[in-house]
């Protein structure tokens, strides 16, 4: 993929500041945010769309991995980029294919899936989102070490240091896994939240380390598919700055999940 | 659906607030999230599922015709609760169909039924996805009246004023329409940004009225998804508390959608 113009994280552009004392023309940086196609491949299965998302371009490998083992797919032996002969140059970073060693452990899908299967009375309710969630979360090893609240009160701060995209751009989501005594281990930012939780899970694979870790850290709040992530990936604690929502909260009681909210230096508000 | 136990936006939870002085047990109030199922239906065609969302339930109805707006899909003739009866009574308030008089203007799904499509090279990069945009958004009927900085400035406040949920759980998303002098028209809160968006149109619209004003103000940030709905329902001002995407300040400027971000009482920013 070298040569080929690779989007970066950030775009300049320029604006006009306006306060009630007038108007300035400034530089200010966007975060970038691009659609991403991940495909997935099989023995005896071609390569087939199987998620689309906006993303902010990077660590884009660790994105499929992780969305991937948060989905209970399986862990991919291989992931490109497309260089497909359809697609053009400024397509062939936006789309990128996994290929597992053997059938997947899970049928791509669930709720996306979903949408063309037709009608069907399916489980739409949110005690049967929560058992589809357990069933994914039942196959992880998981890394149960409570932490001390005052681990927990400052990892908030410990994820705020390593934003360095939000320092330039002001819009953009962080997730940090930390050990028990509240060491980072990896951090990633993206225009999404679910796609940053996504990158680093898949960074911990990619290094051939377990994404089951002690405690994940969150920029804002946390809903019901943060919490899902967290238990496919075996995690113990989360910890987000903002809000849970009912879902999120009932998920996390049932699937044995530390759940933190409102966190910062001075409090946290346990929810489960 | 009288009768049926519907779930309310918010819900009480004991709660252990952790603060250096020690820890106390008290009340909270969660931000309610169930999914919902959106089942379409056109002459010739039976109901079937176009899309699943995690939302905040209320408003129902306004949020499956703002969506179906949004999509270019057309406006339903009618929307009601499904009383299928595979369907659990937990799980009819969580699945609507609309039924649309005529074929739709377009076919349901866009991005989400591209999931199923399999391989193709369908234009995955922020120029088609911007193409995309502007060809539902060519269709509405706009309302390009400009606003005064000053009413710009004042729009979040005007909303916050306006978040009773907000309030009471920390943990919710707000999107409000406003005429060119800063009047509010209709204001939603949802768990989902692009959820509340979605209602505030469909408000409108149920209403009779045209979702084509002067101004749309959403809490938080301003991603590509939003500049989208905004200009498919033909509103010239999108005003956001946070920071803009580099895909959704491209579509603004391509649609011709006045776009402001990091607004406040003291200063906005102007992107598009």
């Amino acid at each position: 993929m070298t040569g080929s113009r690779r989007p970066g994280p950030s775009v300049r552009t320029r604006v006009r500041e306006l306060t009630g004392a007038g108007q300035r023309v400034r530089e200010d940086r966007l975060i970038t945010e691009e659609p991403l196609e991940l495909r997935l491949a099989w023995p005896g299965t071609p390569a087939h769309r199987v998620w689309l998302t906006m993303r902010t371009p990077g660590h884009d490998f660790e994105l499929a991995a992780g969305w991937l083992h948060h989905e209970g797919i399986g862990a991919p032996a291989t992931v490109v980029y497309c260089t497909d002969e359809e697609l053009r140059p400024d397509q062939e970073l936006n789309v990128v294919t996994a290929t597992l060693a053997d059938v997947p452990l899970r049928l791509p899908g669930g709720r996306d899936a979903a949408l063309s299967a037709g009608s069907s009375a399916c489980g739409v309710c949110g005690s049967d989102s929560v058992a589809a969630a357990l069933e994914v979360a039942a196959a992880a090893a998981r890394d149960t070490e409570p932490l001390d609240d005052e681990v927990v009160r400052a990892l908030p701060d410990r994820l705020r240091e390593r934003q360095t995209l939000f320092d330039r751009t002001g819009g953009v989501h962080a997730a940090g896994l930390f050990d028990a005594a509240g060491t980072p281990l990896v951090v990633r930012e993206d225009v999404g939240r679910h796609n940053a939780v996504d990158k680093v899970t898949g960074a911990r694979l990619l290094a051939g380390e377990s994404p089951a870790v002690a405690a994940l850290a969150v920029s804002g709040r946390a809903g019901f598919e943060l919490v899902q992530k967290a238990l496919a990936a075996g995690i113990g604690t989360l910890v987000a700055v903002g809000a849970p929502t009912s879902l999120a909260v009932d998920l996390a009681r049932s699937g044995g999940l530390a759940l933190f909210g409102f966190t910062g230096p001075e409090r946290t508000v346990r929810y489960a």
